[in-house]
């Protein structure tokens, strides 16, 4: 199958983020990644699902893996009768679409959109892994595209030689936007907030920037601010977890704050991705918090004193009124009129790659 | 001499923070405390700006630090002529106080705090170091007077069982903060922003609040907005390393943010200390920039990738319209009315001391 992009060193090349080959997944481990790169390896689908949860990989990675589950959990359930294969593969989407409760609607477009390929070679007599394997890569060529029409309508948000700010790690809308800044002959500047406790903005965000020979500056995430105001910014960009209907956004920690410093500093703030459906208002999304003690360390050396606690949600919430603009590949929309997306029979950013 | 206060466990005992004894000065490296307690031991007192210079104790350690190296210095010299002694303390003055370039103007404040003293002792045929030891220990319990009465009334600010966010180590007033708390029956739990690159958050403010037996939880710098929403927080304070008369306030960097996203939540942000007769205006505070590579590890373990750029401003400043109130010894001070603070003859919180 022909790959749509695939000399863009952003990718990190969903190949290697995440990938099913004889009866293992290999999950590139962005916990260490780029000091380190190692991989982890699992044989069966609850170890995917047990990866996902670990944060072996993030942003975008998760929705790869678990489709790479899913054809892990075809390879494990082979020798059974067709009935009983299909049976097998709902539970092992039942099972890795809950990694994480944040994502878990998200999870469920992905790994239920893997069944009818699978069945249709479980019914065919072909190999259903395989099949799983192919419709992923075409359902990430589509998100690829939708993501390039997203990143068309952000760059034309960004000055020439403008300077940018991100948050976390927006995985293929920063690729994107970077590469269509390119083609466009304009330049840009990367600010990258280090995103504590992963270091995802650090690791991630800073190496696919300068992989692609930009210029990129790391802070730490107390100095937005006055960079801000010693250097300047001129946009700030995330992408989201999740894009309620009412515009509020759910993202990596953070956000929330990033965006109450643009209200006050008059920066604008510009979310990327499809709103989702699954989410009519904010009410409906849970922010996962993860283990305290996590951020009591940095890179795997202790921190803080014993006897102190610590606080670890993964996401929050930002309200529309500090939002600048939801960019889709429908165009920029405000965040209080993200109906009108789903005129014309749009679908969302994850129901459209099934 | 008799030391004040000196059952409180917050201090970190100035004796151990930095002591010069026999020839050497002991300085305790808050650069890995509390996780490992080790000392930089200096045999010259251009190694104890040295010290200074690379962090091996702040907040106030450097303050009594640079005291110390005065005691060293005047070891130094000690079979030189009068004369000659007081021309070498005089250059040792002026070496240490540069240590630092955000506070070289309080630093003059300790180190020529030290002449007289030195001077009659020198004059007397006196043990000069000596003298200085006893004059820094009399200004120190002097200080502690002092910021025990801003603690005072910062107590007042904070209700009864409230939650009181804060940012670096503001040692003396954190400690009194907590003292006059607990004498007066009251409660209060702590949450204390990391604070990178360093994690003097993380490592010192909370071990302080942990020794004396309060709440305390340690948050990442992108979490406190989050945070205020999700658990609240009724008041944000810090200390300064330059207050200055304009009401501007020179302090860690992250305590802009900070006090942006209070504005932005209608919490209350406090900042302890005397203004500085020094800066009349923000215009003559420079702010500290160290080494761009140093944030882009994190407690030793490099984070991002080689060809990386960094960014690392020790300080950033607040303006007044976002400073609920200068708490100082003498009450709580709009910080566009601070030229009052001297009425009636008081001196600021460093030439207090002296």
């Amino acid at each position: 199958m022909e790959r749509q992009d695939k000399d863009l060193a952003f990718m990190l090349q969903y190949e290697n983020v995440a990938w099913y080959e004889n009866g293992s997944v290999r999950i590139l481990d962005r916990r260490v990644y780029p000091t380190t790169v190692s991989f982890v390896i699992c044989h069966h689908h609850d170890e995917v699902r047990q990866a996902i949860a670990d944060m072996v990989t993030q942003s975008a990675g998760p929705y790869t893996a678990a489709a790479m589950g899913m054809a892990l959990a075809a390879y494990e359930c082979r020798s059974m009768k067709s009935e009983e294969r299909k049976e097998y593969l709902r539970k092992a989407s039942d099972c890795i679409s809950h990694a994480r409760v944040t994502t878990v609607k998200r999870m469920q477009l992905i790994t239920e959109g893997c069944l009818p390929a699978a069945f249709a070679a479980i019914d065919a007599g072909e190999d259903a892994s395989e099949a799983i394997v192919q419709h992923t890569v075409k359902a990430n060529n589509t998100r690829y595209g939708k993501v390039r029409s997203m990143a068309e309508y952000l760059v034309d948000m960004i000055p020439d030689g403008g300077t940018v700010l991100t948050q976390c790690f927006g995985e293929t809308i920063v690729g994107m936007m970077l590469d269509v800044t390119r083609q466009r002959g304009k330049s840009l500047k990367m600010v990258c907030a280090e995103t504590r406790p992963y270091f995802q903005g650090a690791r991630l965000t800073a190496t696919v920037g300068r992989d692609m020979g930009f210029d990129v500056t790391v802070i730490t995430d107390n100095m937005p601010a006055w960079y801000m105001e010693k250097e300047g910014i001129d946009l700030f960009t995330c992408a989201a977890d999740a894009i309620c209907l009412d515009g509020h956004v759910c993202n990596k920690v953070g956000t929330y704050q990033l965006a109450i410093v643009c209200k006050y500093m008059g920066i604008p703030m510009f979310v990327s991705g499809a709103p989702d459906r699954g989410h009519e208002t904010v009410d409906t999304v849970t922010v996962e918090m993860r283990d305290p003690e996590f951020p009591l360390q940095a890179m795997g050396v202790r921190v803080a004193a014993e006897g102190v606690k610590g606080w670890y949600p993964s996401f929050d919430i930002t309200p529309p009124s500090l939002i600048s603009g939801i960019v889709t590949d429908r165009g920029i929309f405000s965040p209080y009129d993200l109906k009108r997306y789903f005129e014309n029979g749009a679908l969302g950013e994850f129901e459209m790659i099934l």
